[in-house]
């Protein structure tokens, strides 16, 4: 990992760009933390990080007030990291159904979503191993997503991950609800009620499937980006109960 | 109302039980408060007052820290009221349905829960019209449940109340479905994953019916009485963002 710029944002956060290898990144951690910190993961759509960042940045921001490092990288195939010709497609395909008013076929879902949680996990797994030697953070660490797949997929095979907040508001293959059996840490799920992205009966499943004693649904009325701002605090606060 | 007893409960709750014609009720206020505050109804399910005492005043000590009043009063036909035969019956044909393994039919559901709610909800109006005379009582008013189609029912018909808590934990008659639709305040719903008592799908389509702009679903794992200590203090929150 090579941080390439740093920049104090105001008194009490200071954000530092990174690389990791090809991945570029951004960390956040507080300036005036006495003893290493725990850390929360931003996952999150794959939009490119230019345009997620006032997004991002206000999640860590409050993440890092919180007493908590944060971290995201680029997702693959998107901002300025090389596209794929494949995920292309299935973007113009997901583009085509939606603007048909066609629904989205189970394979058009597994095209867009797989090959993203396939690429992208190990690259978060190495951002890890990264982050966890920078002297300012020791753990534990949280996941807060981003594309649920992905989510999904950490908490099943990152044993270092050990609470995630979750948003079903992406497609879900039918393999991850699968794999979300195998999920055993505390989740933190929000849901949308009339996400228009997103089968909400889709998300009542995954919810189901989920094999982790402690999981709790917070369902809030409204679109994809309608969440409420107490929605975002109770988020916070179940990272305040795990990540201690 | 006749207030029959005073108590002090440490230095900041002072108890007092009532009745109200025939209908025996508990009213807690803090003892310090300056001016009067909003109001918290508790609902709870036909068990009976002395039965649900020490877990209504648990709610009800929660309410008061947070400078609410809160009362209570007796269900139809249950503890020290006048029973009825019809009512007495329900309850047994329901033991036999559970014991033998059997649905719960929906016209026993009918026969359970909707002459409750009828003989209930008036007097839970007379006895929010003697709690505003109380000085040290004013409102925004606040109802906390118990039956959630009583929970339903008021908050169609009691435009004093401003928010409710309702928990979906109980049987709900097809017409309260039906009413659900009017119900037009905030209101948090608190559902047990794998409550036994209680259909979830029944649980998710009442909430979908729910025509209150602002609605949220917190679901957790558990039982009936596996409520999460969180997810009784993100309750307190809805109210303190409404009854303020």
């Amino acid at each position: 990992m090579h941080f390439i710029s740093e920049n104090r944002l105001g008194d009490s956060v200071l954000e530092r760009q990174f690389t990791l290898g090809e991945i570029p990144g951004i960390l956040w951690t507080p300036t005036s933390a006495s003893a290493p910190v725990p850390l929360i993961l931003l996952g999150h759509p794959p939009l490119g990080l230019h345009t997620m960042y006032p997004r991002l940045l206000a999640r860590a921001r409050a993440a890092v007030t919180e007493g908590y490092a944060a971290a995201t990288i680029e997702n693959p195939w998107s901002g300025d990291r090389p596209r794929s010709a494949d995920a292309d497609q299935a973007r113009a395909d997901l583009r085509r159904a939606l603007q048909a008013g066609e629904p989205v076929s189970a394979e058009l879902v597994d095209r867009l979503i797989l090959p993203l949680v396939d690429q992208a996990v190990p690259e978060w797994r190495a951002t890890l191993d990264a982050l966890l030697s920078v002297p300012a953070i020791n753990g534990p660490v949280g996941y807060s997503g981003g594309v649920i797949a992905l989510g999904v997929r950490l908490a099943v095979v990152e044993p270092r991950i050990s609470a995630a907040v979750l948003f079903a508001g992406s497609f879900v293959p039918r393999t991850i609800v699968e794999e979300a059996r195998q999920v055993t840490i505390p989740l933190h799920v929000l849901l949308q009620w009339d996400d228009e992205g997103n089968g909400r009966h889709q998300a009542l499943d995954l919810f189901d499937a989920f094999g982790s004693r402690e999981k709790a649904l917070h369902a809030n009325m409204g679109g994809h980006a309608g969440v409420p701002q107490h929605a975002g605090d109770e988020a916070n606060r179940f990272f305040a109960r795990h990540l201690r």
